[in-house]
C-alpha cells in the first residue's frame, strides 16, 4: 500500500473546498471520525480515504469528477460499500476520495409490463424488494446474501449472483448511465438515442456492446442502470437435499449440472458444505474445541449430526405453471433419487409454521423452530426476498458470544476474505478444487467454508472464505498468508477467481500480458489521468500523477 | 462511396507482394474476375475490393494486419461473406482488401461434457451441424436461415439469432481469440490465463468483459470463438399457429411474450406475416398481378387462402423431459387457445411422411407434400439443423421463373435490404411499427415482408425486408429510397435497428454524440491507423490515411 496521501497539501484543500461548493459542505466529509469509519474493513487491513463525497445526482457526480481531474485526486466510487469480504467500502490504495453514491437512491421507473426497473446506485436490495411487494407489481428482484442494505448496482458491477432464474446479475442489467472521467455522460445500449423504445428491453443496442467494460473495472462511475425483474411465476416450489459423505460431491455436481444443462433448472443452484450451513446457525465452537483451530475432525462430525446437515447440501427452486412445476419436480426427484430431495412450497411452509406454534405451546419444537428460522431466509431468497440472516456466517470465527441475530460484519469484528474460483460444472473439477484448497486452509489453521454455485449451464463459482476474528492480529496475518497461497495454487491450476478484492487485484496479471495491456490502454483512453478507482481490477496500476494546479 | 483506390500505386503493389510472400501467392488474388465476384451484392450497389487475401492461420492473419499497417491499406475481414442483405461480402467502402477467412475452417474442439465447440471463422452452420450428428455428440448448434454455408462466427459477430433455446448467438459465445490491428493476439474471458479450466465454460473472465467490443464493430479480426451447444433434450415438440386477421397481431405478441417472460418458452419465437410465409414457397405472382407492384390487396388475400396461411403465423418449440414438455404444451394450448396451436413431434412428422407417400401413389397429396416441404426445414431449424430452403424467400421479387429449389441469392439476382428495428415485446409496439412501415413500403411499390422475433423476454427484432430484382435499375433505386425512408421513420419513432449493413451505418450517429465519440476513441486506441474495416458500424469514419513507406 502507498503511504497516505499528504492530505494537507494545498491541492487537496482546494479540491475539498471546490467539492463543498458543488455539493454543499454537508455532503463533503474529511473529519477523522468519518474517515476512520470508512477505513474499516473485513480484510486484515483496510485503507483510509482522504475524504468522503456524497453527490445527490448525476450532475453532481459530473462536477465531482471534473474537480478531481483538475486537482489530480483519485476517486473511489461506492454504492453502499457493502462489498463484504471483497474490500468492503475501501479503495485499493490509501488516500483516495470515496464517492459515496448512497444518496442517489431513487427507483426511477418500474415498468410492470416489460418487467424492469431503472435504479440508482444507492437503491438497496431491501428497498427495491419492499417497493415491488408494496406496490403489488408481481415482480421479484434477484437478491444476494449480502443483506437488505446492499446495493443492487454495486453487486451487479462486481458481477455478483443471487438465487433465482435472474441470478446472473450482470446478465439482467440493461442500459447503463455512466459518468466518464472527463465528465461526459455515456448512455449504453439504445439509451443514447432520444426516445429509444427498447432502451431497457434490449441490452446490446447497435454497434459495439459496451456494458461489459464497466463491470469489474475502473473506467467510469455508473449512476443508473436498467435491471430486469422476474415476473412472479404462477407456481413455485423449492427443493433441498443433503449428501452424507464428503465423497458425494462429484456425483451431486454432475447430477445438478445435468438438470441445469437440459434447461430443467434455470436458477443459480447452491451446493454448500457442512460448515457453510453450520456457520449460518452458530459461531465456531471455541469452548468445545478447547480453543484449537482448525475445527477438529470429530467435533465437525458431531456438529454435522447435531445440526442435521450433510457433508454437502444443495437446494434450488422450480418456477412455472402448476403443471410444469409438477413435471419438473418429477425430473428432479428422478435425477436426485439417491439423495431424497425434499420439496417445499408456500403451503408446506405455512403448515410447518403452524406445527411449530403448536409444539411451542407444549414447550417442544425448539430444534424444528431453529431449522425453520435458518431455512426460511434461504427459501425467501429463492423468491428474491433479501434478508440479513446470511450475514451471520461472516462472524464464524469471532470469539464473542453469538448475539443470536445478524449484525453488520464490521460491528461484529468479522474478518472475511473470499476466494472464489470459477470451476467447470463437472464433478472432477469440484473435487480437484477441494483437493487444492483443503490442505492449504488447514495448514494455516482454518477450515474451508465452501459453496459451489452453478451460475451458468457450464460453470460454477466456488465460493470459499477465510473467516477470522479481526481483533486477533496473529489470526488475521495467517488469514492473509492463507489467502495468498490459496489464490496462487488455484490460479496455477487454472481455477481463476470470478471476482476479487484489493488483496487479489495484484495477482491477476500473471503471464497474461496482452489482455491486461489492452485493459490498460482502454483505461488510458477513458480516464487518461487515472482519476477513477486506480488499482481496481487493474494489476500494476499506480495512483494518478498529481498535477498541482 | 469513395472513388476506387488507386490500385496501381507503388504501395499497393508492394503490399500485395508482401502478402503473397507471407501467405503464398495462390492465397492472394487481385485479378479482375475474383475482385468482381466479391463485389457482387444483394444491395443496390456493392463495393469492389482491391484484392482478396486467404490466410490459413492466426499467425498468417497477424502477418496480414502487420503488412496492412505498414502500407496503410484497409482490410475487410469476412468469414464466409454470407451476410445476405446486410452488405454480403462487401466492405462499406471501395478499395478495401478483403481478408477471406474461409480457409480457417477448423472445428478445433468439441467438448461433449460441457457442451461447447471451439471453432474458426470459416466453420459453417452446415459443417458443424453435420459434424455433431455424425459424431453422435448429442449436441445441437443453433442455426439461422442464412443457409448451410453461412459462417457461425460471422453471424455471431453481427449479433444474429436463430431458433432454439440458444437463439441469441452473441449470448452463447464464450471466449474469443482476436488479432488486433498491431498484430497482438488478444484472448478474452479466461483464455489469456495458461490452462484456464473454465475458458469456454464461463464468459466474463475477471476484470472487464471485453467480448462486447468485438461484435458489430471494427476493433480486431476474430480468429476463433468458443460456442455453447445445446444438449439434445429428452423430449421435443414444436408448435405453430395462424391468426386470420391483420388486427390479431397485438394479441398474438402479447400472448407469446407472456409465455416467454414466464420462462415457459425459452427459444427465439418467430411471428411472420402472410408474405413472409408465402415468399418461402413462391415468387411474386408477376403474371397474376399483371406486372403491377405492390401486390394488389385482393391477390394477396387470394394467395393467403391458396397457401393456407394466416395474416400472422407463429411457431416455436418446447424442450425438456416427456413430462415437462407435456405440461408446457398445456400452458401453450391454454395461452393460445383462440388460435388452436398445432403441435408437431418427430412421430407426427414421420406419420405425415407416410401419409404423403400413400397419397402420392394414388396421384394425390400434392398440396400436402408442398406444405410438408416448406414446413420441414422450419421444424428442423428448431432442432438446430440448417437448410438452404429459407434462402428462397430472398428472390421474392425476381422476375425469372422459380427454379423450384434454393439458389445463392447472388446467382438468383435477388435484391435484399433488411430493415430490422428492435421493438419492445408488446402488442402496441408491434402495431406501431407496422403503422410506420407499411405505408412507406407501399408508397415505393413494395409490400412489407415481416417477422417479429421474440429474441429475449422483453424485446423483439422486427425483421422486415425490401426484396427487389437486382437487374431492374429503377426498382433497385426505389428500394434504396424506401430503405432510407424506413430507417429514418423508425429511428425517429425510437425503433432502432438491431443490426444494419453499409447502407445503414451512416444513419447510426444521429444526435447521440457521446456514445459514438467513445466508440471512436476506442477504435483510435485499438486500431490507430484505422486499418480494420473502416466505416463498419462507425458512422462518419473515413478511410485510413495512407503513409507511403
Amino acid at each position: 500500500m502507498d503511504a497516505p496521501a499528504a492530505d494537507n497539501t494545498r491541492g487537496t484543500r482546494e479540491a475539498i473546498e471546490a467539492w463543498a461548493e458543488a455539493l454543499g459542505s454537508e455532503h463533503v466529509r474529511a473529519d477523522e471520525a468519518v474517515r476512520d469509519r470508512y477505513a474499516r474493513s473485513t480484510a486484515p487491513t483496510g485503507t483510509r480515504p482522504l475524504a468522503i463525497l456524497y453527490p445527490g445526482s448525476t450532475e453532481q457526480v459530473r462536477q465531482v469528477v471534473q474537480i478531481a481531474g483538475r486537482f489530480g485526486i483519485p476517486l473511489y466510487p461506492i454504492s453502499k460499500g457493502r462489498n463484504w469480504g471483497y474490500g468492503d467500502a475501501c479503495a485499493p490504495t490509501e488516500g483516495q476520495v470515496i464517492v459515496d453514491l448512497g444518496r442517489m437512491n431513487r427507483i426511477v421507473e418500474v415498468n410492470t409490463r416489460l418487467a424492469y426497473a431503472v435504479i440508482e446506485p444507492g437503491v438497496t436490495q431491501g428497498q427495491l424488494s419492499d417497493y415491488l411487494r408494496e406496490h403489488r407489481t408481481g415482480l421479484w428482484v434477484d437478491s444476494t446474501g449480502a443483506g437488505r442494505d446492499a446495493s443492487l448496482v454495486g453487486n451487479t458491477l462486481d458481477r455478483g449472483f443471487g438465487h433465482t432464474r435472474y441470478g446472473d446479475h450482470f446478465l439482467t442489467t440493461c442500459g447503463m448511465e455512466i459518468v466518464l472521467a472527463d465528465g461526459r455522460v455515456l448512455q449504453t445500449g439504445f439509451g443514447h438515442y432520444a426516445n429509444a423504445k427498447a432502451a431497457y428491453a434490449y441490452r446490446y443496442g447497435i454497434g459495439p456492446f459496451l456494458d461489459g467494460l464497466f463491470a469489474q473495472s475502473n473506467f467510469g462511475i455508473i449512476t443508473r442502470i436498467g435491471l430486469w425483474l422476474m415476473p412472479e411465476p404462477e407456481a413455485f416450489c423449492s427443493f433441498y437435499f443433503s449428501a452424507p459423505n464428503d465423497g458425494d460431491l462429484p456425483d451431486v455436481v454432475d447430477r445438478l449440472a445435468s438438470l441445469r444443462q437440459q434447461g430443467l433448472l434455470q436458477s443459480a443452484i447452491h451446493i454448500g458444505n457442512d460448515l457453510r450451513v453450520i456457520s449460518a446457525r452458530m459461531r465456531y465452537p471455541w469452548q468445545r474445541a478447547g480453543g484449537k483451530t482448525p475445527l477438529p475432525r470429530e467435533l465437525r462430525a458431531q456438529l454435522r449430526r447435531e445440526c442435521g446437515v450433510g457433508a454437502w447440501n444443495a437446494g434450488s427452486a422450480i418456477y412455472g405453471t402448476r403443471e410444469t412445476v409438477a413435471a419438473t419436480k418429477k425430473a428432479v426427484r428422478r435425477a436426485l433419487a439417491p439423495y431424497h430431495p425434499r420439496f417445499i412450497t408456500d403451503r408446506t411452509l405455512a403448515l410447518g409454521e403452524r406445527v411449530i406454534r403448536l409444539l411451542n405451546r407444549v414447550g417442544a419444537g425448539q430444534r424444528l423452530r431453529e431449522m425453520f428460522e435458518i431455512g426460511k431466509p434461504v427459501y425467501e431468497l429463492l423468491k428474491g426476498i433479501p434478508s440479513d440472516e446470511p450475514l451471520r456466517g461472516t462472524a464464524w470465527r469471532v470469539r464473542d458470544p453469538d448475539p443470536g441475530k445478524p449484525v453488520d460484519p464490521l460491528d461484529a469484528h468479522a474478518g472475511l476474505m473470499w476466494v472464489s474460483p470459477v470451476v467447470p460444472a463437472t464433478g472432477e473439477a469440484a473435487v480437484e478444487v477441494m483437493r487444492i484448497i483443503e490442505p492449504i486452509y488447514e495448514k494455516h489453521g482454518f477450515e474451508a467454508l465452501v459453496t459451489f454455485t452453478l451460475i451458468t449451464e457450464r460453470a460454477m463459482c466456488g465460493v470459499t472464505n477465510l473467516a477470522f476474528d479481526k481483533r486477533e492480529a496473529d489470526e488475521a496475518a495467517r488469514a492473509a498468508a492463507c489467502y495468498n497461497e490459496l489464490m496462487d495454487a488455484l490460479m496455477n491450476a487454472g481455477y481463476i477467481p470470478y471476482r476479487t478484492g484489493p488483496a487479489g487485484f495484484g495477482k491477476l496479471a500473471r503471464n497474461s500480458s496482452v489482455f491486461w495491456d489492452v485493459v490498460r490502454q482502454l483505461k488510458q483512453t477513458l480516464d487518461p489521468s487515472g482519476i477513477i478507482s486506480p488499482g481496481r481490477y487493474l494489476p500494476g496500476e499506480t495512483r494518478p500523477q498529481r498535477h498541482e494546479p
